[in-house]
């Protein structure tokens, strides 16, 4: 179990400068060049192409006149793109620029032609933080566009089945190709849920072994984290509950029972991340509630040794007293003047008294429940 | 009352595979082999019958034609059971699914001929930990089939009063059936709240008695306990309230009045959820309450014992110096160097102001309340 | 003002079992035996009869044929009771169960015939518990049933205005005299929440005063009691607007603009427990925060004790050190050995040097505000 | 700024008898005799009259037949106020009793021939205590009576325009005047918040100058008074909203305008006590933060003088044992017992280690940030 | 990073009057004197003319009877530009008073012939406090008013735009320039909340490596800018979707696919004030719980020093008691008074013992886990 490494959230990276015209499209600093792979499949083929340039789309269109397309674009720093987008498919302004900028919630913008969604990828990387990256969709009646921020391969899995023809894949047209991709990335929602859930259940175990400053740490990043997946997960319902009900003839109604799936994945996801936000709440109750505790203990023990100890040192003190005996000068016998000093056993019946006031205080303090270690 | 024995919440099983086909079986991990049990009935008849296999089932519908016919299937892990559903009825694939996948929410989803339904069995097993199970049921017009995830006997006083004849349970075809074995399993979700609200009463009781570290553990879990009730129970509601208003042939108006009694027990268990998590708010409070309580008492004690004896030491400390009464050399008599120590009764004197201080502190105690045991 | 006695709240006695037929009638243990009392008035009459069984009630119903009745049941621990509902009236079985089932939500129910409404008396008894007990009415056109749990007379103000004929209640019929008895019920929460209003007073003067840990109990059994009223308000206040709305020609135009009436006090019951919950809130917070002043209280009487003497007994502890002023082998004079305690007035100056060392303490500690009682 | 007093809240007056017959009036303890003014204005004139009793009102009526006339009347305890609605106005007794029982909320009700209205007055009286007043309205086609609770003059600047015939309030008829009275209630809304939330920035300041317990009341009570407003604004705004989207003629199109500028008042006093109340709760935490950190000052003035003093007498207590030189009976010289003493300047090493020690500690508190006054 | 400094929000201006007649202009202390520039455009032209009073304005729009105009009104303190409104424009007394008060919540108001907008606009001023000013709209078919509270350039890169003729601007008609405005003022929110945001990044690293007093009055000054921030963007949204949903002819159906674009804008707002939120509660729970541990820490070396010489210094009082060893007038040897005095190494064991004491209790700590620095 061991160590556990502090799983971080990635922070925003597009600053929108007001002031420049709406619809016109910013690049992010740090924005990819595109790679592009042309899809091309029908019940019985499935080409798959990597592109150099967009001005080979059309080509490409060309040559499968019949199949459907998915052109999946991973990287979107490049204008060329949406220069493209806008000259060939005559894509509104504003929906380009809601490609280009990389914090837009999920969401489905209908247009006569075409329409635009938007979907979160939530994934931990290789260096343990968490990305919160866009993916945003094009819809045509034969083309299907997918715009990933970054090279990763989250949405493999869904051309692993479209080359092996696996389900209704090939035959949904794009529609189902578009819940294809959705579910993909709902799914691993799960996937990260359950790691974060295990580190809040490897950190619950070793809360109450030993309460501990950085897994109070810990269990506020998780606790963020769920947070930022709340943020991601319920516009994404309600945009599937918007497919669902959506009129426009893009969407098919075979692609519908599926979405329905969807949405009940969503709200499963909604149902877990509530459930571990509810524990990360009651862990730093806890880990509160700890350090309460421990502070008693060590009040308890400052208590008891000084309890013990300081009448004790009174008593030493009173017998280390120099009252004389004798007045220096007359020589005359002060006979009041310590005369415990001078009897017989005064030293024996000294510590007697000193053991008793002791044992007396551990049985008051044992009464109290102060020795146990509660 | 004695000891609390600290009920848990079992952990989840089934982690599904982002990137598989929509719609395909996945078993989970330890998944068990179905038991299949046929209840054939009428107004008149009721015969019962363990089947090997789902090859049987065939047969068995061909001998009882006439009969309503419940297939009560205990344990999922076995793919044959969905292909036997694909195949004979038609099942869409995504129901097989949902059947297979264990982390469903209660949900009602309509098909053209048949309903697909999913409940949750809440229940204190032997190892008190607090099982979660899912039961789904297909409903037909002439059958109905229930799906457990383990072979746990909840719905038998069911099967009793199929047996016995009892109430509607005979005449009122599939839906009634279907209602039935929901309503058991709403009222079982009563057994499992008023366990943990007993166990709750104790835990205040203990509390009041002696604040424990331990009892704060126990509230956190039948707290999160009841959290996780109120996630199965207000999807379950709505699900009820669905199938109320819904249009469906195969629900019966009669049943529907049933239905309406069994989503007021729902409003009940939500209440009484709501209650005890309150209650469980407000013992939290108490024990962070209690610690601070007991650190005043600690410090109360500390503070008693120091400021009377600090005082005192440090007059038994001043009447301890040294200080020469002639100076060595010259024999010269020293006349302010502590002339307490040769006068008659300096000791006595001094012993009575110590006493004095001690009694006016307290008093100054006494009057602050810090000696009652508040 | 004096003593605060706690008021608590009496807890359920009606377990369901699991697995009963639904619509069974099930007798809670200590149900109390019926008293009947028939109530049979018109515009100029007003007849009341206690009748000894309900086999009698043909009888009654029969001398009074142009009447409205009210038969009003006290206790519902006779099966005979609903054998006779049942038979006579065709009661559906659900609602024979509800009635016997003491734990409904306030709920109105619509059937062919009748209507079935639930509401809840809230009320403090002999014994300072406040009882949470369930009233049902049938309403049919003619005749009105009420069903107590106990023996209580909290409806009894009805029978006197019904025996004077004050007011509609002669002439509204049965639906005038349901919405008396829920009237007088939503009247009474008034009561109950005025007195626990003063109590909660009482224990915000007695705060200020004298902060104690038993005034925390009573606050929290407060703050319980109102989280338990507003559960039966809320419902109730459903239920009654459901009644304004309902199409039902059992329940008179002319009723429905009274059950406005008892509409807006529940929205002023619902008002004042939201403000008296804030309140208990607002006392456990300034409970809390008391109890942290008190600690800070204690640890500076510790602090300033403590400080003051401490380096006061050191000083004293070194000069009781007894580093000899000679070699007692050679004799040879040790100069630097402790020479203050040969000098003359060295006791005075090291004592002038205590007071000052305490009074700069002091002046520190005033500044710091530690000396005044904040 | 000074001294802060303490804004009380006057605590409630009318405690309804359950059991009195539904329409009754009760007057309630303290209520004040009517004071009537009669204002009967149109385009050209306003007469205005102090009435000495009910009676005079017909006449009052017949002087102005074509006028507009509002009956002002301050203290509602006289009965004959009801029997003169009840008898001329065929005002509904539910009406009545609602004008009497002075703990309604604001709400509209529509009736065939009228409307009733009703409003909360909130004000800070001579005494610094806020008043929560009901300020009720009949409003009839030609006719508009209000009924204020006490003879505050809150609604005189009303009478003042009246009088001047600035605006539109001659010529908009009872709908507007209502309107106008309403508003100016609202307009005093934010008086009474401005004068809170400039009590409560004093009590920011104060707070980060020097915390206080009286800080932490005034805040609590300022909080209630906010929560109390809120109560007060949001049926208010309901109500407000109601009179928007009524259908009755008695309200003109033209007041609905105006109407809706006080509903955006509404929505300005929600949000201003929504921010005021969000403060008070910033400042109770920021308060128990400060308490905490005035303990953690008040430990480490402890804890500096006891970790460095302890230390040092104890090296003090080890010197000043009196272990002996020689022993006494034989006279030998036991080497080992406590050679320091005997040392050439033993005394000036021992005080040498001492300082050491002090300087030490010194520098790793400065390290640790306790010396710093944070 | 160095420093922070602490961002204050800027205080109310406007207090209005109770009981001025609705809908008189109520000019704010400090109100500026309009700036008034014209902006005339269409396709081709674009021309901007300052002027110095409003009677120009009708001259203005004399010269360019064919463009479109856009009135840029910077103060609002002069009571001739209300007159000129009503007279000219017609525009409704309500409406010029919420224009002259300065508090009003962002809406849309529409009225036959024209529209009434109100927008907020949050930015850092120069001394570094946070500006909540208004800026509202009058929308005609033709002419565009709006009114600014100050001099600020906000919207300044809208006049650049419109000088280049980029986008749709000269095209789009005045509602298509009020959109450009409100999309700004929207735009601005995001600069002003990533300021925040990154304010709050700081002091969260400051946090983890010294908790500060001062970080603390930070991070709640900034969750009440969030707050502020939430209470200007919800009703924002409102609007804008309030003028999507209208039927209003005054805007064109090409400005909303735009104002959608605004709309998604808030939701994103919305969505970083929520996060930024929760992460100032984070902050404040942290720092608490930092508090917290900094109270165990002092509570530690305090316990471990007093538990440790606490004892020793008792043991070294024992031994400097003064019990004789000879009875001072018989010269009786007193056996039993302190014999350790006078045995060989009498010392050298006492100082051993209280090494092996102070072992003892070094390694119980360190056990414990005291002496970790956690």
């Amino acid at each position: 179990m061991g160590k556990i490494r502090r799983i971080q959230l990635k922070s925003k990276k597009y600053v929108p400068l007001p002031g420049t015209s709406p619809g016109s499209v910013q690049l992010y600093e740090g924005s990819l060049k595109p790679k592009i792979t042309a899809y091309s499949y029908g019940s019985s083929a499935c080409h798959s192409e990597e592109l150099k340039s967009f001005s080979e789309l059309d080509q490409h269109f060309k040559n499968h006149p019949t199949l459907t397309h998915w052109i999946d674009i991973r990287g979107i720093g490049d204008l060329t793109l949406y220069d493209y987008l806008e000259k060939k498919f005559k894509v509104h302004k504003l929906v380009l620029e809601d490609i280009a900028n990389i914090q837009q919630r999920p969401k489905i913008d209908e247009y006569d032609d075409y329409l635009f969604a938007v979907s979160r990828m939530l994934y931990v990387d290789s260096e343990l933080e968490i990305e919160n990256e866009q993916i945003s969709f094009l819809l045509f009646p034969k083309v299907l566009f997918s715009f990933q921020e970054n090279y990763i391969d989250t949405v493999d899995p869904v051309i692993h089945r479209l080359k092996l023809g696996k389900g209704n894949i090939r035959t949904g047209g794009t529609s189902f190709m578009l819940y294809s991709l959705m579910d993909i990335i709902v799914d691993n929602y799960f996937t990260l849920i359950y790691r974060l859930g295990d580190e809040l259940e490897t950190i619950e175990e070793l809360l109450y072994r030993k309460p501990d400053k950085t897994l109070m740490y810990q269990t506020q990043s998780i606790k963020r984290a769920m947070i930022m997946i709340r943020r991601a997960v319920w516009p994404e319902r309600d945009k599937i509950n918007d497919m669902i009900r959506s009129d426009s003839k893009l969407i098919h109604k075979q692609t519908k029972t599926f979405l329905k799936d969807t949405y009940d994945h969503c709200m499963q996801v909604i149902d877990l991340v509530e459930s571990y936000k509810d524990l990360t709440t009651s862990l730093i109750d806890m880990n509160l509630s700890f350090i309460s505790n421990r502070m008693n203990e060590i009040m308890k023990v400052l208590t008891i040794i000084s309890s013990i100890f300081i009448p004790l040192t009174f008593i030493a003190g009173v017998y280390g007293m120099n009252f004389a005996y004798q007045d220096p000068e007359t020589g005359k016998i002060l006979e009041h003047n310590m005369p415990e000093l001078y009897s017989e056993n005064g030293y024996l019946y000294t510590m007697g008294v000193m053991c008793l006031i002791a044992v007396i205080q551990m049985i008051y303090f044992w009464r109290k429940g102060w020795l146990s270690n509660r």
